[in-house]
């Protein structure tokens, strides 16, 4: 193993073989992060099953370490490098939540982790990343190329590049949340949840469809983010400008390759949701659910809110009458500081 | 049975013996709100733990139905009427949670609710209690007198007066919120929950020094609502002015005959909380363990964040190191709508 190419990447440039993901190497990632990772807690709402006429159960990774779904992908790739490599180090380019997930997962396998951030990174940002013990290198978002630097450090340091979602392991260690979900509630209808880079969903999906023949699973991506539907149109993946929307986790240009190839074969649909759906979305979820989400984080319940996506009653046994349908929703993070959410939330 | 003295009452007025509320009362209780109300989820923070030097294992009332611990008395006193009383219906004067949860019960158990309000009471309380189904009331807060009201209407139709804290079985009730955490948990050296009327502190002394002797029960109070701490000094239930403070479901005058008696014999003290300790508090609720408190919901929390109480470490085994203290916290309730929250918090 190359820095470069972190264990179990066989390859993903154009023409290699993809690599697959199952059900069984999510539940090898469940069983590295068993004690390591929370098991969040799976809300109910009797207020929110009234209004969109569905069972829904809440997966809430806003509760998980760091606030959010990446440490269970994150943790799940590290933990599979070797004594060495954990020895010289890891290095991972985010200014979001990946940042924070690889500075943790760092710390508890005894590695170091070099984080390379724009230099306008939010001071929040930079903190709780090196509150983590991670080194943070910056660079300047305009002139700098910051893949360049990561692989730069990657050569000279012989560090481990961690991406955010486009590796195996990766969205093996996503798709616990959905495994976790579903081991809780049992069968689901239908499971939503947020596309940015395409790991959650692609995890989520590997689990869900494997555990749950014939369960629906739906993508949601910011209106102005719809790099993944555009894909899925075309066939391949696309790159669309720079997203403009409140979503700062799905503000991504395009699906990674292996992520899009998995969501290609097992999604059944992408749905969008406006900033002001989203806007919605996260109010509810503070007045009702008493959560406090990340745009990203509550753009799935958006979606079912907004009735982006209509789940018809499900028939009855003979005899019996239709009930209505049992969702999965993935609130995926609660990253957001006081004052950005009120800016976001008032007037 | 009247309709002034709900069943279980064995009279609480002067000189009259306190009917003694134990743990198989709250057990009793347990058993009656199974599958009705939420077993709320306890919450873990390593971020909290390092901040106050403890393990620290929150109780989430916040995530009860109606959005507070309230629900478990209203339900527990309403389920042991009579069907003729339930068929005649139930009172209660509240602006508060106490609205709610009786409103709930009384839907749940297929009862009438008839909710004595003041006229200027906030619309959203309003339709949230009449959302329940509840039969509304209004006087005038300068002039009326609501618990005259609450008597008239009791006397006139019959109805059973439910009180918000100073009953056995709205004691027992509440109880079992601690009853479900130390389940959970295990043996706790301390547990801290807010004191307003007392009901849930008593409850809670119940559950707790019976399932865990040795126990530190800690109630705290806002630094304008004191009336608990002046009347455990005063060995005798004290009035204080109405205390003008944000914990406004704590803005109680005096503590309750019943409750008082319990929490004398029960609490290791009473700590007091300033406003600004609890809008540290809430924040920190909102942007570390990403949930919504109201103030008073908040209160347990900001004593221990606050230093208010301070607890030693635990000495360990012969030979072993002392360990932090394992710390039980009530997060009573999360019922605060997003303008009043971003009122509160911003600045």
């Amino acid at each position: 193993m190359t820095a470069r190419t972190p264990p179990g990447t066989t390859g993903t440039g154009p023409g290699a073989a993809v690599p697959a993901v199952t059900l069984d190497d999510v539940r090898d990632a469940a069983g590295r992060l068993a004690g390591i990772a929370h098991r969040t807690p799976v809300l109910r709402s009797r207020t929110l099953d009234a209004l969109v006429g569905a069972e829904v159960h809440l997966k809430c990774e806003n509760f998980q370490r760091i606030g959010a779904f990446k440490f269970r992908g994150a943790y799940n790739a590290l933990s599979q490098l070797s004594p060495e490599q954990l020895a010289r180090g890891v290095v991972a380019h985010s200014s979001g939540n990946h940042a924070q997930a690889v500075a943790l997962a760092a710390r508890e396998l005894g590695s170091h982790a070099v984080i390379v951030m724009p230099e306008d990174a939010p001071r929040s940002k930079r903190d709780a990343t090196a509150g983590y013990g991670a080194e943070i290198v910056t660079y300047d978002r305009y002139t700098g190329d910051r893949a360049a630097l990561s692989r730069r450090l990657a050569d000279e340091r012989g560090l481990a590049l961690i991406p955010p979602y486009d590796h195996p392991h990766v969205i093996a260690g996503q798709g616990t949340a959905a495994l976790e979900l579903i081991e809780e509630t049992g069968p689901l209808d239908a499971l939503l949840a947020p596309v940015g880079g395409g790991g959650l969903m692609a995890g989520s999906a590997t689990a869900a469809t494997a555990l749950v023949p014939g369960i629906r699973m739906i993508g949601v991506e910011p209106e102005a983010g719809d790099d993944t539907l555009r894909s899925l149109e075309a066939g391949h993946p696309v790159t669309i400008p720079v997203p403009r929307t409140i979503a700062d986790g799905q503000a991504v240009e395009s699906p990674g390759e292996l992520t899009f190839a998995i969501n290609r074969r097992l999604l059944d649909r992408i749905v969008l949701v406006t900033d002001d759906d989203i806007r919605a979305a996260m109010k509810l979820a503070f007045e009702r659910l008493k959560i406090v989400t990340e745009p990203s984080g509550a753009s799935a319940l958006a979606a079912l809110l907004a009735r982006r996506v209509e789940l018809p009653p499900v028939p009855g046994r003979p005899g019996r009458p239709p009930r209505p349908p049992r969702i999965g929703v993935i609130i995926s993070g609660g990253n957001i500081g006081l004052d950005r959410f009120i800016e976001l939330l008032s007037g």
